[in-house]
């Protein structure tokens, strides 16, 4: 390990940008700024390697003492102050900061550096003991909760227990004021210094009856325990929840910055805020962003006080409450810092600031998270201003993000005649139908029933990450843009209205009060909402519906259509849809698929008189029975291929064979059965018998595939005489059709090879008959990890693989997906046996190795093998980025997954090539 | 492709012995006998390499037509006939012979050359027309079968109205012979000349009005006729099955021997007969055969007459219808010549003779099929009499045939009091007790359930195969020592009764009547025994019991030990054993196992109050109540693994931590439920629910394995104490413990991490109390692909692997054992698409390379890997072959295969090394 700690101050530092992996963000982007000459409090940054080091030897490295006394000296020398010195007291705050930002998922500690002797001094140098000694009580609650491990809510009794004594003192009964309803009658400036003294002794005294030691008095060692509480605070359970579900590893570990605190709430020329120099949500050019006069930064993100808008340009009507036209210099002061800062990462930023007694401090800049469709237009208008190339474009946009783009809106003629029941702030696109559910919890159960689900929260915390991810839409009643609910939704891409005032949610009655206004604009009539009700919410415009309103597809910006343009033109890997249906292959074609990956025959044979003649086939006592049954799906079977066909005109179609178990297909229930044996004219013991001859304990691993072509082969023939059939009939109207006839859940050459012979005799058969052909191919899909070991042979008769990745993981992992998701995978995930569902992304490590074998022993046979994937990481990016560097032909997905592919797959490409044009500066 | 026609004949041949890949066993043979001066009838092979080309091509290469002409020219020349020369004709056979002898299976033509003048020439030529007719008859009905495919029963039952017609001459009501009575009634020798004229004649009237052209008058189309229909033989079903079995490639084809025909049937002195120059049954150095004089070689092994013995020598009464008596001059000759051969093969013999009015013709020498029991004695005798090295003595015997010694046998002293209901012949070694069936479909049925079964028939033929490999034992009612069921028996390792003349088989009517010979030896009881009944029989004594008898395990003969210290000192393998119980440790230790490979945890908890432990564990709401249970079964492990420690003291221990699905546990009918409610003292609803929680759809890739450890670590924590408190108390003893703790279906290097810091902090504990301590290691099994993908990283952890092959076959190859054994897995092996069942032999080009792969991984990472196999492949002899050349350290297999993994392991090591000091004959 080499320097441990890099110091930034008085326009100069150590570190900048470009050294994330060892500052973290945070510290990267103070150094930067300070080098930038853009104001910024004098601090250091403990390096991201003491923190990895201090997870592996449990123990702070002992050169980093000396270190970080010489860095403190620096602090204590531009500032004036001396870090324990009575007179001119130092505080700092410490907070981690890692290579990717984890909002509010470790801890930060303000004020660091008050004791009994400093807090004194410190009320003497401000000539303010209330600011004072409310920083001293603020510092006590945050140091023993995050250092000490004492819960914050045994220290806020303390203080509401003051909040009373002053309600009993106005007269007001203190019994009829709680929680919030306290906080409004008893603001925190009704304490006085006095009052917060005495408070502030009974936190102390709280913390020496839990620990049994005095609170802390020595500011060093303050300091140390601070250090070591924000490297602990990477491993906490949020923020390994966290870094799990946005692919961030446990081995970076985070950075630990000090820095000389400022502060936003010393009076009415202090103030603290955040904003974004673009609007995160819809991509603008102008600067957004939230304020509060006299606050501490906490103040604005925790969505207590509810913040004022920064700026008032363009707005029809001035907001007096403005940052712009509270303090004009310092607003425009802080607009050319932004824009500076925006120019010099050319890219939007997201960023923190303080004024204190008048004067400008930035405390963070970096990157700001964005929604899909701001992420495409910044990206493009950037290029557009020349200030990125398309390469560098490409990467800014998060593929996955695109969903929200992608996702449908309500229907606008709807939408225009219904009367929203609230309205909210718009936190995150996209809109949401679904139940109602008050906790996280509920909402991971019912979606994990497949139902969708609305969270509805006063406020959401980082312990309703697992419902917010399970849940379609998210519901505040308190906080901003910037709030909780809103940042975390916007990275998710779920729909999001926060700050919806008129909600009063009570999680524990299940049941949340929504106060509406009346038509005349002043009478309110409350309306309660119950758990499992359904709402809708637009998280485009913040509006709240009651009910379940309509969905349409999203318009598409022409922004989107440029991007989309550049990644079609930088990709080599191509995009298919999976898709079973003429309606599916339309929808994918006009997202931009190039073929169809995946089309499953047996999804068509469930419609009501199709399930009829597919169980006679399965019933039957013979092979002429089963012709019977077969002869009746066939020209059903080819007048779905005839609709797919023309869709697909000029592109190619993958059609995979019979697959699923023939059990599937029969009844079950007693009662399904009598039902069948009716319809059939079977008995219901013959049905009951057969289908008990049919069951199997592991279906998975059972007669599937093309083993049912081995025993059954006349099912196969049916089809392929419909496939070749209905590609006669199309071909014959001047329709240019590729169809490509793909055989299940072989294992060997010789599954291949019977199965080519009823293909061959099919085609033979059927081509004569018509006097006339189309040329098709033949291919297998590799789901085995025997096929993928044997593909050398496979590719001797296949002319094609297509990867069936999701029965490939459940083989080379042996876990059964469907059970495993309720069973032991979340602890694999959660425990970091596995980085993410094996389902989800693709293990590169086990999986991955057996297509990049297999791939690699097919070319070999047969050079010109067409390889792809239409298992579901096929729409997935870091698996998409895998399959170009192994170098398959094309990916296969669903529909509304081909532009996330699309983009994926440029970005794969960028990353193996290397940027093209790039502006150097990012 | 070289020369294609191979002649023998006067003393001097083309090919030999060495040749057999090219000429078959047969043709391999004839060449050499020939060259030994040995008289053999002249003939010609063509090659195997024809009929791979004429399988291929589908039509016979334009350059044997030559070939054959001249080769057949050199017969006529020798024999000084001409094949359709009506003065003089010769007359061939046309037969089948492969590389390995598949006896039955492929067809064979006699008498070839007969039309209707050449049957006048030869009736002048013997004065014999009787003879010639019933050769013609004879050949028209073998040539409309094999060549034209007209079934034989036809033709039977032209033969059969002619007897009927001299029953009627003969005064007998011909309605009342019917089948086998008839042929009593009316024996062939009562059809004179003039009726088989007529016969033949109808029987090629018969062939005309079948296909629409006479029967072929042509010798020249009917050789080439029969050529073809030998080579088509080679794929005919029941050969195609018996490759199966047989471990038979396709691609070997067959050769084809066309050989003068000699009569056996040409009058009293002429004969035909079989012997084995040892006895096939016990390897008794002595001459024993079979004849009939004045009978063609099929009467002998069709069992249609009860052949005679050839020798007396050695027995106490002189048998008048032994051929050392008939014939001497012409015994002691084939004596001679028997001795001669088994000399110059050094091995046993296994010769066909005839008998032509008084000259003695070898017609076939092959290596005899013998019991294990005779392969093991006559391998030692070889060596012993230094005609075989060690090595060569090794390689002689079948490992799977060991099986035969090790079976149990008849409890002798239960024997001592039962009377047999009836004796046969002791056609295979070995006792066998089951329940009686009389299809093969329904042995294969039973079986399939799990029901031991004897298949009892008149007698069998090739389309039985199926079923007497289920059988546990065969009994028949006809057939000899070289009978169908005989030979196929003892190739099997079945136990096999024959010719037991007492059973009369109705398998229509399922029953069979056995006449039972009363006290007084005259008088005769009737006992019909029903399907189902059951049965005991004794291979070795051909002794016949009513219902069960008691098994007791084989006495294992000094030859077998001489023979398995040879194979110990040769083999590098070792060989372990799976064992669950100090019961099972013990009889594997006295089979010669070097430690247990496989010890399942789990079977121990099936015990009435182990189980309702097990449970409590189950059933528990958290994790102390699970602790209570667990605190149950810990003395149940730790007395069960002391128990196991002192057995195998010296010889390390592999044990598997608890493996299986935990709802394998619970009770899952209504009933069973009920039950354990009462004991358990919890409600039924609770236990249901529970079941249903952990009910999964596909259990075999589901919750179990390690991942029961990640999820319930207090289970393995509590089996790793029971394991290591044994150790200490047992080591405490004086004795030498080497457990070796087993992680299952571990996927990542993660889960072995926390599954030793259980197995490390119990180890701590257990060690820290006790104040000493015992030295173990620590690894895993390998049982999915992805495992042996990663082994190189499992290594970092695990100080040993062992491949579970029976789980990494069904994930690797996605087939459910228990599921495809009744489904589609029998298809597969039938159509050739899996060789064996992967689960009998490991699928080396599948399965193989993942266990190669994973064994060269690993020792990469950690040079001293101990790596072995605990699946059932452990124990099968081409298996272990494969483990031997890929360089495992140990195979486990059952206590029984124990010795056949010895000496298949001592075969490895010889075929991969090269036999030490050979023979240089064999």
């Amino acid at each position: 390990m080499g320097k441990q700690v890099y110091f930034f101050g008085a326009g100069k530092a150590e570190g900048n940008t470009k050294q994330k992996d060892l500052l973290g963000g945070k510290g990267a982007g103070l150094a930067e700024m300070t080098n930038l000459g853009v104001p910024v409090p004098p601090g250091f940054t403990i390096t991201t390697e003491v923190s990895v080091a201090f997870m592996r030897d449990k123990k702070i490295p002992a050169e980093l003492h000396g270190e970080v006394e010489r860095a403190l000296a620096e602090v204590e020398k531009i500032v004036g102050m001396k870090f324990g010195d009575p007179s001119a007291p130092l505080l700092v705050s410490v907070r981690s900061g890692a290579r990717a930002s984890m909002p509010g998922m470790m801890d930060t500690i303000l004020n660091l550096g008050l004791n009994d002797e400093t807090v004194a001094g410190l009320a003497k140098r401000t000539g303010n003991p209330r600011f004072a000694w409310d920083a001293y009580r603020r510092f006590v609650t945050m140091y023993a909760d995050v250092v000490l491990g004492i819960k914050r809510d045994q220290f806020e009794e303390i203080l509401d227990e003051a909040r009373r004594e002053v309600a009993r003192e106005k007269g007001v009964d203190p019994r009829l004021a709680h929680g919030e309803e306290l906080k409004r009658t008893v603001p925190d400036s009704d304490l006085d210094a006095v009052r917060l003294e005495r408070v502030t002794n009974a936190c102390k005294a709280l913390v020496e009856k839990k620990t049994g030691q005095k609170f802390p008095q020595d500011p060093k060692a303050q300091l140390w325990g601070a250090i070591e509480a924000v490297f602990h605070s990477w491993m906490n359970p949020r923020a390994v929840t966290y870094r799990k579900i946005h692919d961030i590893p446990e081995a970076w570990g985070t950075a630990c910055n000090i820095q000389a605190m400022v502060f936003g709430n010393m009076g009415d020329t202090s103030a603290t805020g955040v904003a974004f120099t673009r609007d995160p949500s819809t991509g603008e050019p102008k600067l957004l962003g939230e304020w509060l006069p006299n606050a501490q930064g906490e103040d604005v993100v925790a969505g207590i006080r509810t913040p004022r808008k920064i700026g008032v340009t363009g707005r029809t009507t001035v907001d007096a409450e403005s940052l712009e036209v509270a303090m004009p210099a310092l607003y425009k002061e802080f607009l050319d810092v932004a824009e500076r800062l925006e120019k010099h990462f050319n890219d939007m930023q997201d960023l923190e600031f303080t004024i204190q007694e008048g004067k400008l401090y930035l405390l963070q800049c970096r990157a700001g998270k964005r929604s899909g469709k701001a992420a495409v237009r910044i990206a493009v208008e950037m290029v557009k201003a020349k200030r990125l190339s398309t390469d560098e474009a490409l990467l800014r946009v998060d593929a996955e993000s695109l969903n929200q783009l992608l996702h449908p809106v309500l229907d606008p003629e709807v939408v225009k005649r219904s009367n929203p029941i609230a309205r909210g702030l718009n936190a995150s696109p996209g809109a949401a139908v679904g139940a109602i559910v008050f906790t996280a919890d509920e909402a991971e159960r019912r979606a994990g029933r497949g139902e969708d689900v609305i969270l509805v929260r006063t406020e959401t915390s980082p312990e309703d990450i697992h419902g917010m991810k399970a849940a379609k839409g998210i519901l505040t009643a308190r906080g901003g843009l910037t709030s909780h609910a809103a940042v975390v939704a916007r990275g998710m891409g779920i729909p999001c209205v926060a700050g919806t005032s008129a909600l009063a949610v009570d999680e524990h009655k299940k049941l949340v009060r929504v106060a509406v206004t009346g038509e005349d604009g002043r009478s309110v009539e409350h309306v309660l909402l119950r758990e499992g009700e359904m709402l809708s919410l637009d998280g485009g415009t913040g509006a709240v519906y009651r009910g379940s309103l309509p969905l349409k597809p999203a318009d598409l910006s022409s922004d989107y259509a440029e991007l989309m343009g550049w990644a079609d033109a930088r990709r080599t890997l191509k995009v298919r849809t999976n898709g079973d249906t003429p309606k599916d292959a339309r929808t994918a074609r006009n997202y931009g698929a190039e073929g169809i990956g995946l089309c499953r025959t047996e999804h068509m044979f469930f419609g009501d008189d199709r399930i009829n003649a597919m169980r006679e086939v399965i019933l039957a006592q013979n092979r002429e029975e089963r012709g019977v049954g077969l002869t009746k799906l066939l020209p059903y079977q080819r007048e779905d291929f005839e609709g797919i066909f023309r869709e697909m005109r000029g592109l190619p179609v993958t059609i995979r064979l019979l697959d699923p178990p023939l059990h599937e297909f029969l009844p079950h229930s007693a009662e399904q059965i009598e039902h069948v044996a009716k319809a059939s004219g079977l008995s219901a013991a013959h049905i009951a018998r057969r289908s008990e001859e049919l069951y199997e304990s592991n279906p998975m691993l059972g007669h599937r595939g093309c083993r049912l072509a081995i025993t059954y082969p006349e099912i196969y023939a049916m089809q392929v005489r419909a496939i070749l059939e209905a590609a006669l009939t199309v071909s014959g109207e001047g329709v240019d059709v590729r169809p490509e006839i793909m055989i299940p859940l072989a294992l060997s050459k010789k599954e291949l090879d019977l199965c080519k012979e009823i293909v061959d005799a099919t085609a033979k058969e059927v081509f004569g008959a018509a006097g006339k052909s189309v040329p098709f191919m033949y291919g297998t899909m590799i789901e085995l990890p025997r096929a993928a070991l044997r593909a050398g042979e496979l590719a001797e008769v296949a002319e094609f693989f297509s990867f069936g990745t999701n029965d490939l993981t459940q083989t080379t992992l042996g876990i059964s997906r469907d059970d495993a998701d309720k069973s032991f995978l979340p602890v694999y995930v959660a425990q970091g046996i596995l980085a993410k569902s094996p389902f989800t992304a693709l293990d590169q490590e086990g999986v991955g190795e057996l297509v990049a074998m297999a791939k690699e022993r097919g070319r070999k046979t047969r050079p010109n093998l067409k390889v792809g994937v239409c298992g579901e990481h096929g729409g997935d990016p870091s698996s998409i980025d895998f399959f170009h560097r192994v170098g398959l032909d094309y990916v296969s997905c669903s529909p509304f997954r081909v532009p996330i592919a699309r983009l994926a797959a440029a970005q794969a490409a960028i990353r193996a090539g290397g940027i093209t044009g790039g502006s150097g500066t990012a």
